[in-house]
This record gives C-alpha cells, sequence and structure tokens, in this order.
C-alpha cells in the first residue's frame, strides 16, 4: 500500500483508497470499482462521513430481520471484498449467514479470487463459484447465483450493488437489506431497508448490534421490523442531508 | 482509447473517464487519481453537467485576479494533465502564467513523464523538476516547490487539489484559485476562489473570459473581485445542490 501520513485529517477515507487500490492491483475490484469507490466518498462527504441515528435505526430493523432470517446470504462483490472482508466473515459468523459471491463483471477468475482471498481471511464456506442462471430479466453473466445461497435465500444483504440486480432480486421474492450511501439510487429505492452509510462503518456497527440483539426475544425483533417503512426512510434520509446542507451554507455565509 | 458512441447520453462524461483511464495507461494518473474521476463525476451528476451562473461568476472573479497578479502559476497535476493538457497550455499562454507539475504522489519520473507529455503538446516552459521544500507543515514529498514557480508566485490556480496543499498555500501567504466540484472539500474550503465546476468545462470558459477581460481596466477588474467573497459563494453553492437534490428526490419519490 502507498504510504498516506497519519495525520491527514482525512486518513481513513485515503486508507479507504488504498484498500481499494490493492484489490484492484491483485485484481479483486475492476476499474469500474475504483470509479464507483470515488462515486461513495461524494455521497459520504455530503452526510458527513459519520453514521447518522437514522442510518443507525435502519441497521438494527437490518439486524433484526437478518436475526429472523430462516436462510439469510450476505452478497459481496469486488469492492465490498477489498474494503470490509473481516467485518464480513465475522457478521457472517454471529448471525449465521452463507457468503456468496455474486460480480456485476463476473469472470470466472474473479469469483474464484475473491473466494479464495475470504478463505485466506478466515471463512470456512464462500459460496459464487457453482451456479445457475436463477434471477431472470438480467443478462446471462448477471443472472448466475448459486443454488446453495441467494437462490435458496430468504434475505439478502447488498451492498455497493447495482439497481438492476437487486430490483431483480426482489422480483425473485427476496427480502433485501441494502448499503448504500446514495439514498437516490435504484438499489436504495428497491430494497426493503437501506442503511444509507459507509461500509465501513455499517457493518462493523451490525456486528455490535448482532451481539446485543441476538439476545433478545424475537417478539421484540419482529416489533422492530413492522414499525419499519422503508420508503419513508428514504425521505427522512433526504430531508437529513437537505438539512445538512442548508446548516453548512448558514455555517459558511454568517462568518464571513 | 475504448469507443464510446456519440449520441450515448452521457458521452462526455464517459469520455472524461476515459482520458483518465489513458493517463493511467502512460503513468500520468495514479489509481487514486480513477478514485477522484468517480468522486468528480458523482459531484458533477449533482450539479447537473453543467457550468451552473454562480460558478460562472467565480470564473470572471478568478480570471480578474490572474489578470491582476505579477507571478500567475498554474499548478497541475496528473488528473488535470490528463484531462485538460491543451486547454491548461492556452490558457497560460494568454494570462502569461508559469505552468508547474506538482504532484501528491510525487516520484520524479511522474514528473518527468506530465512535463513531457505538456511539452509535447506545445508548452513552451512547464516548471516542477527543480525543486525546494518549500512548503512547510507537509510531509517531505508533498513540500516539494519550484523555485521559478509556485515558491514566487502570488497567484496559484489549482485544480482537483488536496486539502492539505491548498491549506499550506495559504500558509505561506499565496492567493489560490481552486477549481474542485465539491464545495465541501477543504480546497474549496481553504481557497480564496472556489468554482464548482469541471475542470473540463471550467478551463475553456476561463480562457474565453480571459480573452475579453484582458481589454478592460485594472479598475474594473478590481472591482469585480473586492465585491467577492468566498465563503458566501460557497454557502450558495450548497443552496443549489440541496435544491437540485430537493427537486431529484419530489422526481423519484413524489415527495412532500
Amino acid at each position: 500500500m502507498e504510504y498516506v501520513p497519519r495525520d491527514h485529517p482525512r486518513y481513513r477515507s485515503l486508507m479507504e483508497r488504498e484498500k481499494i487500490i490493492e484489490g484492484f492491483k491483485n485484481g479483486i475490484v475492476v476499474i469500474n470499482g475504483l470509479i464507483s469507490q470515488g462515486r461513495g466518498e461524494a455521497f459520504d462527504y455530503i452526510i458527513g462521513e459519520k453514521t447518522i441515528p437514522l442510518a443507525e435505526d435502519s441497521i438494527e430493523v437490518a439486524v433484526a430481520m437478518l436475526l429472523l432470517s430462516n436462510y439469510p446470504v450476505i452478497s459481496v462483490n469486488g469492492n465490498a471484498a477489498a474494503l470490509v472482508p473481516d467485518e464480513i466473515i465475522n457478521l457472517s459468523n454471529i448471525i449465521d449467514a452463507k457468503i456468496e459471491v455474486n460480480l456485476f463483471y463476473r469472470t470466472e477468475e474473479r469469483v474464484k479470487k475473491i473466494v479464495d482471498f475470504l478463505k485466506e481471511r478466515g471463512a470456512k464456506e464462500v459460496l459464487g463459484l457453482e451456479y445457475v442462471e436463477g434471477i431472470p430479466g438480467l443478462s446471462s453473466e448477471r443472472r448466475k447465483v448459486d443454488p446453495r445461497g441467494i437462490l435458496k435465500a430468504d434475505v439478502v444483504l447488498v451492498m455497493l450493488e447495482d439497481g438492476d440486480r437487486t430490483e431483480a432480486l426482489k422480483k425473485i421474492g427476496k427480502r433485501v437489506i441494502a448499503i448504500d450511501l446514495n439514498p437516490f439510487s435504484r438499489t436504495s429505492m428497491a430494497a426493503d431497508v437501506s442503511i444509507m452509510d459507509n461500509v465501513t462503518r455499517a457493518i462493523p456497527l451490525m456486528i455490535d448490534k448482532a451481539r446485543i440483539m441476538k439476545k433478545l426475544p424475537k417478539e421484540e425483533l419482529k416489533k422492530k421490523i413492522s414499525n419499519y417503512n422503508n420508503r419513508r426512510r428514504l425521505g427522512e434520509y433526504i430531508i437529513y442531508i437537505k438539512e445538512r446542507l442548508e446548516n453548512e451554507a448558514k455555517r459558511l455565509m454568517s462568518f464571513p
């Protein structure tokens, strides 16, 4: 990795970049993944590069849904594997979920690289190499899913995912939890629970919450979900952004 | 370069991406530059991929400042060189400014590549290979500036620049003009004049304005600058973004 001075005020964000770059060099991340990372950075800037309370609440709903699920699957792409490999493995252990590598720009070679990468990091099982063309309505490479993974899942956690595919998962009856910094994206719009947060903050928080919420009675988890409305939440996210921009503008304009 | 159909709705943006990727293949752009490009794309998308009137006004202020400057320098990094090499050369001729290659991830080899690239394109002089460690408060590679360039300048035009360095330029008494699509960036905050626009639109517009404004009396140029307040302008940019996002939210969600 390139040297990033520790005293750099945007050290965290630059280190994320380094992880993505490392992933690119290892063949885990594609060039488009570099551009996507930049896009995420822009939205993270807009929300202030922190987990906002609304996102934390959506995380709790998501964790409740995962804990109640019969067959949860975490769908992992190149950027997710590069940014939060250990965190994905930890989360999968705590909520007892399968991990499946699922790529927008799929090649067998890249699937294999990511599977190996996650296994080296300690994942016991990583799906994605075996597949059926299980998602209709997508071009052939993109409809592939593992018959022991996403095809069988009731709840799928996706992150940094393409809108087409998220919509397709909904069409085949999955409940979808999405981590996506852009509340306007089709992924955020299509998901049952949208977490507007950076995966590097959201997944560690999901792990913490899952540890605590595992001990709660099922009834309480169900209540958490039943009160939730994702469209309302997206509206709240957008109001949050609006207010943040207003405050930021005021702050700038009142101290010339 | 990859083939992009001319009638593609995002032709301009895709061609920019191709230029950056080309620059990456030629060793002018670092991988981090691909991520920066992605970030810029997202902000450009948010403002509607056009030069907004507020940015055009800031461009006029910037041009006035450059025309009044005794020793203006255009600081060029890899992405700038890849995106707008000819435009930078033209602008430097019209406003009689030095060009200096100044890199965040500096290697002698990459400085030389960019210097050569700009000279092949017709630049008479490109500084940056000779240097002193002229900017205090930065780690050693990043404090290097050319004694005939930035060190001596009264006004420095930076684009797609790192916040640390922009702040450091201010500390050593330079007036800084920044082209940066992110109004929240430390570069935008630190600069005397922040142009929230894509360099591929802003520099050509600066050239046009400089041609016209060169003929204006100095008093008029001075007036243009004296009425300007950059913090207020940043506030106005952010309000503009807020309104764009509100409209987007309404369109997508028929949101009240």
